[in-house]
């Protein structure tokens, strides 16, 4: 029997989702649900309801899973322990600093109620931590480098378009090449905030804008860009539309680290994403680990898990003897 | 309380296993047992004994896990699952063909006297099994691609020392560069055999030895060589001994794959091993999946397991809280 997946929010994540379902055989989209008026959204799969939130319960029976697609910042600190009480859920919260509290609270919610709720999941946290913690394990004497990019950064293209004079803007995270070879030369750089990161901006200027002092508002902006070494680049609302619409991102892990009786040894593990569209790869991450949270309830292991708790045999459509015999 | 690992056996990797236990402050080394005559090893670590396996049985209770670390053609079909009856066992058994009845004999084995037995550790089997594993879960629609090397072969070291005038050889498998950048650039290359792979060999030849013919015979040689574009320079005994003695290996496991309603997106996973020293690291996969041994066993999941069953917390000395803090 398929696993049926419900669907909270409409937004880049929830279509990615969609979409996501149809490359996962054994999964189904029961309905989306939705906070606006169910008749103003159009969704992509055919047969598939708009339902809206009020009326979530009524699917508590026909749902094993439900993908909370809302925002870290207000959205999932409130759904996630909210509809771990009669859903099994996934989410992506990735406020790194509050996944202690979040995981506390969802945990007490989905024990109490006999669900399953895996939290902080996609690539970073997700994949990209797994890694870390992988690499930690096997070289526990060594050093961790996670680089993002090249991609879209949300928050610094919104710092960029709350500057006055700017109509429209876009920030782009770029590791630097040169720090990323000394990272895998294995030479264990010291590595600070500049040296690893630049940051490229696209700006669109309101008409008769001082594009000077755009730039210098922009770069020494504190938090956001004074630490980097940041270009800023004016261009047309046509080029913007054009050029700048995709959603490509990614990223790499490494750990370097030493064995032997005086760490006469050294090690490079990396581990990197190329993603054409971060939002479709955080869903297909997502949709995964929904399969091993329909596993996980079926043999009542509940509360909260991150990707650290799942066993990856629990990720895979196929059996136990399948993935040795293909993939070990 | 530290955990207390045996060692059977003393070769590359087990003296790999002696010094990476150095390098894991909750592990201590209890004994190594031999199949020699214990008073002819020498061991590095003072205070430790060398037992004869004879009398291994006296150390039932003094062990929580025993490092099976013979090897995959005779040794480990046999060992494993004759000291799953009395201790918790890892092994690095790498027979990828005979990996399913392996595992049905050792989990018939472990269960039956509640032990746990990890079987197929290192990096491949291990952590590329890993790699692939999570990146068919997460591009269900996608192509992978294992590249090993550079390193040394030791089947096809063995291969060319048994060429007629050949007095000592080693070959290096060698990923063909370009073929790494075409998988990489995502382009879905169909890689024959010859085009993923060259093999470089270095060969010591005995005094008056045809060298022509020893290359004519290592090239030809049939599953071995003939497949490849094999190179083949000669070298002096101090030159083999001074440029050839090392233990490096390394590899690729690549995932690139597609998302969208119409494949219309591009991803590329890529994780790579860099390693100074091949039984060192593999050891420090093993001493990792101790830790998870001797967890399993406390709360009675017995039976044989694979990396694939095993939660990636599992491995690590810190607590759920920790890992979430610092590596999600």
């Amino acid at each position: 029997m398929a696993i049926r997946i419900g669907i909270l929010g409409y937004g880049n994540l929830a279509r990615g989702i969609e979409a996501g379902i149809t490359h996962n055989k054994d999964m189904e989209l029961v309905a989306v649900f939705t906070r606006r008026d169910p008749s103003s959204l159009q969704i992509k799969t055919a047969g598939v309801p708009v339902v809206s939130v009020n009326d979530i319960l009524s699917y508590k029976d026909k749902i094993d899973v439900l993908m909370l697609c809302g925002g870290s910042a207000t959205d999932l600190p409130k759904q996630t322990v909210e509809y771990a009480k009669d859903f099994n859920v996934i989410d992506s919260f990735d406020t790194h600093a509050k996944i202690p509290e979040h995981f506390a609270a969802v945990n007490e919610q989905a024990l109490k109620n006999q669900k399953v709720a895996i939290i902080s999941c996609g690539w970073d946290p997700g994949m990209f931590s797994i890694n870390r913690l992988y690499s930690n394990c096997v070289l526990p004497d060594g050093k961790d480098y996670t680089f993002w990019g090249k991609g879209v950064s949300q928050g610094h293209s919104d710092a960029i378009r709350r500057v006055p004079g700017v109509k429209n803007g876009k920030q782009y995270t770029v590791p630097v090449e040169s720090a990323l070879e000394a990272v895998r030369s294995g030479s264990n750089p010291e590595l600070t905030t500049r040296q690893k990161h630049t940051r490229v901006c696209y700006v669109v200027p309101e008409e008769g804008a001082d594009k000077d002092l755009i730039t210098k508002t922009i770069k020494e902006m504190p938090n956001y860009f004074s630490d980097y070494d940041t270009t800023v680049n004016f261009i047309t609302e046509e080029e913007f539309a054009r050029d700048h619409s995709g959603m490509a991102h990614g990223g790499f892990v490494f750990r370097t680290g030493t064995t032997g009786w005086n760490n006469e040894n050294k090690h490079v593990i990396e581990y990197s994403l190329k993603l054409d569209s971060n939002p479709e790869f955080t869903a297909s991450v997502l949709l995964a680990y929904a399969r091993a949270a329909s596993r996980l309830a079926a043999k009542s292991d509940f509360g909260c898990k991150t990707v650290f708790d799942i066993a990856p045999a629990l990720l895979s459509p196929l059996s136990g003897e399948e993935i040795r015999a293909h993939l070990l």
